[in-house]
Protein backbone atom coordinates (compact mmCIF):
# COMPACT_ATOMS: atom_id res chain seq x y z
CA UNK A 1 0.00 0.00 0.00
CA UNK A 2 1.03 3.49 -0.54
CA UNK A 3 1.96 6.45 1.77
CA UNK A 4 -1.37 8.00 1.06
CA UNK A 5 -2.84 6.16 3.98
CA UNK A 6 -0.94 6.58 7.62
CA UNK A 7 0.62 3.32 8.77
CA UNK A 8 -2.44 2.45 11.56
CA UNK A 9 -5.06 3.01 8.65
CA UNK A 10 -3.46 0.29 6.69
CA UNK A 11 -2.59 -2.16 9.39
CA UNK A 12 -6.70 -1.81 10.36
CA UNK A 13 -6.99 -2.98 6.51
CA UNK A 14 -4.80 -5.73 6.66
CA UNK A 15 -6.59 -7.00 10.02
CA UNK A 16 -10.39 -6.48 8.50
CA UNK A 17 -9.45 -8.43 5.46
CA UNK A 18 -9.01 -11.73 7.66
CA UNK A 19 -12.75 -11.67 8.22
CA UNK A 20 -14.65 -13.39 6.40
CA UNK A 21 -16.02 -12.04 3.11
CA UNK A 22 -14.08 -8.74 3.65
CA UNK A 23 -11.82 -8.40 0.62
CA UNK A 24 -9.72 -5.50 -0.11
CA UNK A 25 -12.10 -3.06 -0.99
CA UNK A 26 -14.49 -3.40 1.49
CA UNK A 27 -11.90 -3.37 4.11
CA UNK A 28 -10.50 0.23 2.80
CA UNK A 29 -14.59 1.26 2.84
CA UNK A 30 -14.71 -0.05 6.36
CA UNK A 31 -11.44 1.11 7.45
CA UNK A 32 -12.24 4.79 6.35
CA UNK A 33 -15.39 4.67 7.56
CA UNK A 34 -13.94 4.06 10.72
CA UNK A 35 -11.23 6.75 10.43
CA UNK A 36 -13.82 9.70 9.92
CA UNK A 37 -17.16 8.27 11.48
CA UNK A 38 -18.80 8.15 14.55
CA UNK A 39 -16.41 7.77 17.81
CA UNK A 40 -18.87 6.17 20.09
CA UNK A 41 -19.57 3.62 17.26
CA UNK A 42 -15.57 2.22 16.92
CA UNK A 43 -15.26 2.22 20.30
CA UNK A 44 -17.97 0.40 20.82
CA UNK A 45 -17.28 -2.22 18.47
CA UNK A 46 -13.55 -2.67 19.99
CA UNK A 47 -14.73 -3.44 23.18
CA UNK A 48 -17.74 -5.78 21.38
CA UNK A 49 -15.14 -7.57 19.87
CA UNK A 50 -12.54 -8.48 22.70
CA UNK A 51 -15.94 -9.17 24.91
CA UNK A 52 -17.02 -11.63 22.53
CA UNK A 53 -13.57 -13.38 22.16
CA UNK A 54 -13.76 -13.41 26.17
CA UNK A 55 -17.16 -14.05 27.12
CA UNK A 56 -18.30 -16.67 24.43
CA UNK A 57 -17.96 -20.61 24.75
CA UNK A 58 -19.54 -23.39 23.65
CA UNK A 59 -22.38 -25.31 26.25
CA UNK A 60 -20.70 -27.88 27.43
CA UNK A 61 -23.94 -29.88 26.88
CA UNK A 62 -24.95 -29.13 23.46
CA UNK A 63 -22.34 -27.30 21.97
CA UNK A 64 -23.75 -24.21 21.40
CA UNK A 65 -22.59 -20.55 21.89
CA UNK A 66 -22.93 -19.36 25.09
CA UNK A 67 -22.00 -16.77 27.99
CA UNK A 68 -23.42 -18.91 30.84
CA UNK A 69 -22.92 -23.08 31.22
CA UNK A 70 -25.07 -24.87 30.49
CA UNK A 71 -26.67 -22.33 27.58
CA UNK A 72 -29.61 -20.62 27.55
CA UNK A 73 -31.75 -23.12 25.36
CA UNK A 74 -30.16 -25.91 27.57
CA UNK A 75 -31.51 -24.83 30.70
CA UNK A 76 -35.04 -23.35 29.76
CA UNK A 77 -38.13 -25.05 31.39
CA UNK A 78 -40.13 -23.65 28.13
CA UNK A 79 -37.92 -25.94 25.98
CA UNK A 80 -39.16 -29.53 25.44
CA UNK A 81 -36.27 -32.04 26.67
CA UNK A 82 -38.12 -35.36 24.66
CA UNK A 83 -37.12 -33.85 21.38
CA UNK A 84 -33.00 -33.60 20.53
CA UNK A 85 -32.26 -31.95 17.33
CA UNK A 86 -28.60 -32.92 16.21
CA UNK A 87 -27.17 -30.20 14.00
CA UNK A 88 -23.27 -30.05 11.99
CA UNK A 89 -22.57 -26.49 13.76
CA UNK A 90 -22.77 -23.45 16.36
CA UNK A 91 -24.49 -21.45 13.52
CA UNK A 92 -27.51 -23.92 12.34
CA UNK A 93 -28.80 -23.68 15.51
CA UNK A 94 -29.35 -20.26 14.77
CA UNK A 95 -30.84 -21.37 10.90
CA UNK A 96 -33.51 -23.13 12.89
CA UNK A 97 -34.38 -21.16 15.67
CA UNK A 98 -35.22 -18.61 13.14
CA UNK A 99 -37.80 -20.44 11.70
CA UNK A 100 -39.54 -20.64 15.13
CA UNK A 101 -41.14 -24.07 14.35
CA UNK A 102 -38.67 -26.21 16.93
CA UNK A 103 -39.29 -26.21 21.13
CA UNK A 104 -36.99 -29.27 21.75
CA UNK A 105 -33.29 -28.91 22.44
CA UNK A 106 -30.19 -29.13 20.16
CA UNK A 107 -26.87 -31.21 20.02
CA UNK A 108 -23.99 -29.90 18.13
CA UNK A 109 -22.31 -32.39 16.10
CA UNK A 110 -18.97 -30.54 15.48
CA UNK A 111 -18.44 -31.86 11.65
CA UNK A 112 -19.59 -34.75 9.73
CA UNK A 113 -18.07 -38.19 9.60
CA UNK A 114 -15.73 -38.01 6.50
CA UNK A 115 -13.03 -41.11 5.57
CA UNK A 116 -11.59 -38.93 3.09
CA UNK A 117 -10.59 -36.37 5.39
CA UNK A 118 -10.23 -39.36 8.08
CA UNK A 119 -12.81 -37.65 10.37
CA UNK A 120 -14.32 -40.26 12.41
CA UNK A 121 -17.25 -40.73 14.81
CA UNK A 122 -14.70 -40.45 17.51
CA UNK A 123 -13.90 -36.79 16.15
CA UNK A 124 -16.99 -35.67 16.68
CA UNK A 125 -19.68 -35.33 19.68
CA UNK A 126 -21.31 -38.60 18.72
CA UNK A 127 -20.06 -40.21 22.24
CA UNK A 128 -21.73 -37.52 23.96
CA UNK A 129 -25.07 -37.57 21.88
CA UNK A 130 -25.31 -40.95 22.96
CA UNK A 131 -25.19 -40.28 25.90
CA UNK A 132 -27.47 -37.85 26.11
CA UNK A 133 -29.77 -39.94 23.86
CA UNK A 134 -29.36 -42.95 26.75
CA UNK A 135 -31.49 -40.08 29.44
CA UNK A 136 -34.78 -41.80 29.77
CA UNK A 137 -36.51 -38.29 28.98
CA UNK A 138 -35.51 -37.97 25.43
CA UNK A 139 -38.22 -39.91 23.30
CA UNK A 140 -37.15 -38.26 19.38
CA UNK A 141 -33.72 -37.60 18.23
CA UNK A 142 -34.25 -35.64 14.90
CA UNK A 143 -31.41 -35.54 12.30
CA UNK A 144 -30.86 -31.89 10.71
CA UNK A 145 -27.42 -32.51 8.76
CA UNK A 146 -26.78 -31.25 5.83
CA UNK A 147 -28.28 -33.03 2.55
CA UNK A 148 -25.18 -33.92 0.62
CA UNK A 149 -23.38 -36.78 0.70
CA UNK A 150 -21.62 -36.64 3.98
CA UNK A 151 -24.82 -34.98 5.91
CA UNK A 152 -26.47 -38.03 4.45
CA UNK A 153 -23.84 -40.67 5.46
CA UNK A 154 -23.70 -39.62 9.08
CA UNK A 155 -27.33 -39.15 9.55
CA UNK A 156 -27.59 -43.31 8.15
CA UNK A 157 -24.18 -43.75 11.01
CA UNK A 158 -26.02 -42.26 13.66
CA UNK A 159 -29.58 -43.32 12.35
CA UNK A 160 -28.01 -47.29 12.93
CA UNK A 161 -26.05 -46.29 15.83
CA UNK A 162 -29.13 -44.67 18.26
CA UNK A 163 -31.47 -46.96 17.10
CA UNK A 164 -29.89 -49.54 19.86
CA UNK A 165 -31.46 -47.12 22.38
CA UNK A 166 -34.80 -47.71 20.97
CA UNK A 167 -35.82 -43.76 20.62
CA UNK A 168 -37.26 -42.92 17.28
CA UNK A 169 -34.37 -41.28 15.05
CA UNK A 170 -36.20 -39.10 12.40
CA UNK A 171 -34.07 -36.74 9.34
CA UNK A 172 -35.69 -33.46 8.00
CA UNK A 173 -37.72 -33.72 5.40
CA UNK A 174 -36.53 -33.23 1.61
CA UNK A 175 -38.40 -31.34 -0.79
CA UNK A 176 -39.29 -28.22 -2.68
CA UNK A 177 -38.19 -24.74 -0.77
CA UNK A 178 -41.23 -22.81 -0.17
CA UNK A 179 -41.69 -20.18 -2.96
CA UNK A 180 -40.29 -21.55 -6.06
CA UNK A 181 -41.15 -23.11 -9.06
CA UNK A 182 -40.85 -26.46 -10.48
CA UNK A 183 -38.91 -25.14 -13.13
CA UNK A 184 -35.97 -24.73 -10.60
CA UNK A 185 -36.06 -27.50 -8.56
CA UNK A 186 -33.01 -30.12 -9.32
CA UNK A 187 -34.60 -33.82 -10.64
CA UNK A 188 -32.90 -35.16 -6.99
CA UNK A 189 -34.94 -32.85 -4.87
CA UNK A 190 -37.51 -32.93 -7.53
CA UNK A 191 -37.21 -37.26 -6.92
CA UNK A 192 -37.44 -36.69 -3.21
CA UNK A 193 -40.26 -34.02 -2.93
CA UNK A 194 -42.64 -36.75 -4.67
CA UNK A 195 -41.24 -39.77 -2.59
CA UNK A 196 -42.03 -37.74 0.50
CA UNK A 197 -45.66 -36.61 -0.80
CA UNK A 198 -48.31 -35.97 2.03
CA UNK A 199 -52.46 -36.22 1.62
CA UNK A 200 -53.85 -33.13 1.99
CA UNK A 201 -56.06 -33.08 5.10
CA UNK B 1 -32.82 -12.06 17.54
CA UNK B 2 -33.42 -15.52 19.15
CA UNK B 3 -32.12 -17.04 22.34
CA UNK B 4 -29.63 -18.85 20.47
CA UNK B 5 -27.14 -16.79 20.49
CA UNK B 6 -25.58 -15.16 23.95
CA UNK B 7 -26.24 -10.97 24.37
CA UNK B 8 -23.01 -10.51 23.58
CA UNK B 9 -22.52 -11.86 20.37
CA UNK B 10 -26.45 -10.38 19.11
CA UNK B 11 -24.85 -6.76 20.06
CA UNK B 12 -21.36 -7.59 18.10
CA UNK B 13 -23.59 -8.80 15.48
CA UNK B 14 -25.52 -5.51 15.49
CA UNK B 15 -22.74 -3.23 15.85
CA UNK B 16 -20.84 -4.62 12.85
CA UNK B 17 -24.02 -3.69 10.83
CA UNK B 18 -23.29 -0.22 11.09
CA UNK B 19 -20.39 -0.51 8.85
CA UNK B 20 -20.62 0.02 5.40
CA UNK B 21 -21.34 -2.51 3.16
CA UNK B 22 -22.37 -4.85 6.37
CA UNK B 23 -25.31 -7.01 6.10
CA UNK B 24 -27.21 -8.80 8.23
CA UNK B 25 -26.04 -11.99 7.15
CA UNK B 26 -22.04 -10.92 6.74
CA UNK B 27 -22.27 -9.15 10.34
CA UNK B 28 -23.73 -12.76 11.61
CA UNK B 29 -20.35 -14.49 9.45
CA UNK B 30 -18.05 -12.46 11.34
CA UNK B 31 -19.50 -12.04 14.71
CA UNK B 32 -19.64 -16.44 14.55
CA UNK B 33 -16.14 -15.90 13.28
CA UNK B 34 -14.60 -13.67 16.06
CA UNK B 35 -16.45 -16.33 18.97
CA UNK B 36 -14.55 -19.05 17.71
CA UNK B 37 -11.50 -18.12 15.77
CA UNK B 38 -8.00 -16.87 16.47
CA UNK B 39 -7.30 -14.89 20.50
CA UNK B 40 -5.03 -13.12 19.18
CA UNK B 41 -6.92 -11.67 15.07
CA UNK B 42 -9.57 -10.73 17.51
CA UNK B 43 -7.62 -8.53 19.89
CA UNK B 44 -5.79 -7.41 17.31
CA UNK B 45 -8.58 -5.64 15.20
CA UNK B 46 -9.89 -4.28 18.58
CA UNK B 47 -7.13 -2.48 19.29
CA UNK B 48 -6.40 -1.38 15.97
CA UNK B 49 -10.10 0.14 15.52
CA UNK B 50 -9.65 1.92 18.60
CA UNK B 51 -5.85 3.41 17.29
CA UNK B 52 -7.43 4.57 13.84
CA UNK B 53 -10.40 6.32 15.51
CA UNK B 54 -7.37 7.84 18.01
CA UNK B 55 -3.90 9.18 16.16
CA UNK B 56 -5.95 9.41 12.32
CA UNK B 57 -6.45 12.35 11.97
CA UNK B 58 -6.89 15.08 8.34
CA UNK B 59 -3.55 16.63 7.11
CA UNK B 60 -3.88 20.35 8.12
CA UNK B 61 -2.47 21.64 4.53
CA UNK B 62 -3.89 18.91 2.08
CA UNK B 63 -6.46 17.32 3.94
CA UNK B 64 -5.61 13.73 3.37
CA UNK B 65 -6.07 11.00 6.33
CA UNK B 66 -2.57 11.21 8.16
CA UNK B 67 -1.16 10.32 11.97
CA UNK B 68 1.76 13.34 11.75
CA UNK B 69 1.45 17.03 10.75
CA UNK B 70 1.66 17.88 7.92
CA UNK B 71 1.04 14.42 5.77
CA UNK B 72 3.70 11.68 4.48
CA UNK B 73 2.88 13.34 1.24
CA UNK B 74 2.94 17.38 2.04
CA UNK B 75 5.87 16.75 3.56
CA UNK B 76 7.85 14.67 1.55
CA UNK B 77 10.77 16.07 -0.85
CA UNK B 78 10.40 13.40 -3.12
CA UNK B 79 7.12 14.92 -4.34
CA UNK B 80 6.94 17.98 -7.32
CA UNK B 81 5.87 20.87 -5.44
CA UNK B 82 5.20 22.28 -8.50
CA UNK B 83 1.57 20.19 -9.31
CA UNK B 84 -0.99 20.69 -7.14
CA UNK B 85 -3.72 17.63 -7.86
CA UNK B 86 -7.52 18.59 -6.09
CA UNK B 87 -9.75 15.73 -5.06
CA UNK B 88 -12.79 15.84 -3.70
CA UNK B 89 -12.42 13.40 -0.92
CA UNK B 90 -9.31 12.00 1.06
CA UNK B 91 -10.01 8.37 -0.38
CA UNK B 92 -9.83 9.86 -4.14
CA UNK B 93 -5.47 10.30 -3.41
CA UNK B 94 -6.10 6.88 -2.15
CA UNK B 95 -7.25 5.70 -6.20
CA UNK B 96 -4.50 8.25 -8.06
CA UNK B 97 -1.38 7.05 -5.81
CA UNK B 98 -2.50 3.46 -6.62
CA UNK B 99 -2.14 4.56 -10.32
CA UNK B 100 1.48 6.08 -9.94
CA UNK B 101 0.92 8.63 -12.45
CA UNK B 102 1.20 11.55 -10.28
CA UNK B 103 4.09 12.47 -8.12
CA UNK B 104 3.31 16.26 -7.03
CA UNK B 105 0.75 16.74 -4.21
CA UNK B 106 -2.87 16.91 -2.93
CA UNK B 107 -5.12 19.41 -2.20
CA UNK B 108 -8.92 17.77 -0.35
CA UNK B 109 -11.88 19.69 -1.34
CA UNK B 110 -14.30 17.83 0.56
CA UNK B 111 -16.91 17.65 -1.26
CA UNK B 112 -18.38 19.79 -4.95
CA UNK B 113 -20.57 23.04 -5.08
CA UNK B 114 -23.84 22.47 -4.85
CA UNK B 115 -26.94 25.17 -4.78
CA UNK B 116 -29.66 22.35 -4.54
CA UNK B 117 -28.12 21.32 -1.33
CA UNK B 118 -27.01 25.02 -0.25
CA UNK B 119 -23.12 23.96 -0.64
CA UNK B 120 -21.02 27.35 -1.69
CA UNK B 121 -17.55 27.45 -2.08
CA UNK B 122 -17.38 28.73 1.55
CA UNK B 123 -18.00 25.87 3.01
CA UNK B 124 -15.27 23.78 0.84
CA UNK B 125 -11.84 24.32 1.19
CA UNK B 126 -11.93 26.96 -1.39
CA UNK B 127 -9.71 29.33 0.19
CA UNK B 128 -7.20 27.14 1.33
CA UNK B 129 -6.67 25.98 -2.07
CA UNK B 130 -6.56 29.05 -3.12
CA UNK B 131 -3.57 30.44 -0.97
CA UNK B 132 -1.60 27.43 -2.13
CA UNK B 133 -1.96 27.82 -5.39
CA UNK B 134 -0.71 31.59 -4.78
CA UNK B 135 2.47 30.20 -3.89
CA UNK B 136 5.32 31.08 -6.57
CA UNK B 137 6.13 27.18 -6.15
CA UNK B 138 3.01 26.23 -7.84
CA UNK B 139 2.67 25.99 -11.80
CA UNK B 140 -0.25 23.58 -12.43
CA UNK B 141 -3.94 22.65 -10.82
CA UNK B 142 -5.19 19.73 -12.04
CA UNK B 143 -8.97 19.45 -10.84
CA UNK B 144 -9.51 15.51 -10.43
CA UNK B 145 -13.04 15.69 -8.96
CA UNK B 146 -15.95 13.50 -10.27
CA UNK B 147 -16.96 13.76 -14.05
CA UNK B 148 -20.75 14.22 -12.68
CA UNK B 149 -22.99 17.81 -13.27
CA UNK B 150 -21.57 18.58 -9.64
CA UNK B 151 -18.20 17.64 -10.36
CA UNK B 152 -17.80 19.79 -14.11
CA UNK B 153 -19.67 22.67 -12.33
CA UNK B 154 -17.35 22.97 -9.81
CA UNK B 155 -14.31 21.92 -12.09
CA UNK B 156 -15.53 25.47 -13.85
CA UNK B 157 -15.61 27.53 -10.93
CA UNK B 158 -12.67 26.63 -9.31
CA UNK B 159 -10.52 27.14 -13.09
CA UNK B 160 -12.54 30.62 -13.32
CA UNK B 161 -11.38 31.48 -9.88
CA UNK B 162 -7.66 29.84 -9.94
CA UNK B 163 -7.04 30.95 -13.19
CA UNK B 164 -6.89 34.70 -11.85
CA UNK B 165 -3.40 33.55 -10.52
CA UNK B 166 -1.86 33.07 -13.69
CA UNK B 167 -0.92 29.52 -12.88
CA UNK B 168 -1.97 26.74 -15.48
CA UNK B 169 -5.60 24.77 -14.66
CA UNK B 170 -6.51 21.49 -16.20
CA UNK B 171 -8.49 18.38 -16.09
CA UNK B 172 -8.29 14.98 -15.87
CA UNK B 173 -9.04 13.49 -19.58
CA UNK B 174 -12.39 11.77 -20.42
CA UNK B 175 -12.21 9.22 -22.41
CA UNK B 176 -12.69 5.40 -23.09
CA UNK B 177 -11.56 3.43 -19.63
CA UNK B 178 -8.92 0.93 -20.26
CA UNK B 179 -9.91 -2.70 -21.00
CA UNK B 180 -13.11 -1.85 -22.45
CA UNK B 181 -15.15 -1.98 -26.02
CA UNK B 182 -16.83 0.75 -27.82
CA UNK B 183 -19.77 -1.27 -27.10
CA UNK B 184 -20.09 -0.87 -23.65
CA UNK B 185 -19.21 3.01 -23.61
CA UNK B 186 -22.15 5.41 -22.97
CA UNK B 187 -22.24 8.35 -25.71
CA UNK B 188 -21.15 10.88 -23.69
CA UNK B 189 -18.08 9.15 -22.69
CA UNK B 190 -17.60 8.31 -26.92
CA UNK B 191 -18.31 11.98 -27.26
CA UNK B 192 -15.45 13.08 -25.25
CA UNK B 193 -12.97 10.57 -26.63
CA UNK B 194 -13.63 11.79 -29.86
CA UNK B 195 -13.09 15.42 -29.09
CA UNK B 196 -9.88 14.33 -26.85
CA UNK B 197 -8.73 12.00 -29.59
CA UNK B 198 -4.40 11.79 -29.50
CA UNK B 199 -2.13 11.65 -32.54
CA UNK B 200 -0.35 8.43 -32.27
CA UNK B 201 3.43 8.75 -32.46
Amino acid sequence: MSAALPPVLQELIRSLQKLPGIGPRSAERIAIFIAQGDEACARSLAELLTATRDRVRLCTVCGAFTEQQPCAICSSPMRDGTLLCVVDQPTDILAIEKSSAFRGKYHVLGGCISPLLGIGPEDLRVAELEERVAQPEVQEVILALGTDVLGDATSYYLARRLGAHGKRVTRLAHGLPVGTGLAYADELTLGQALEGRREIT
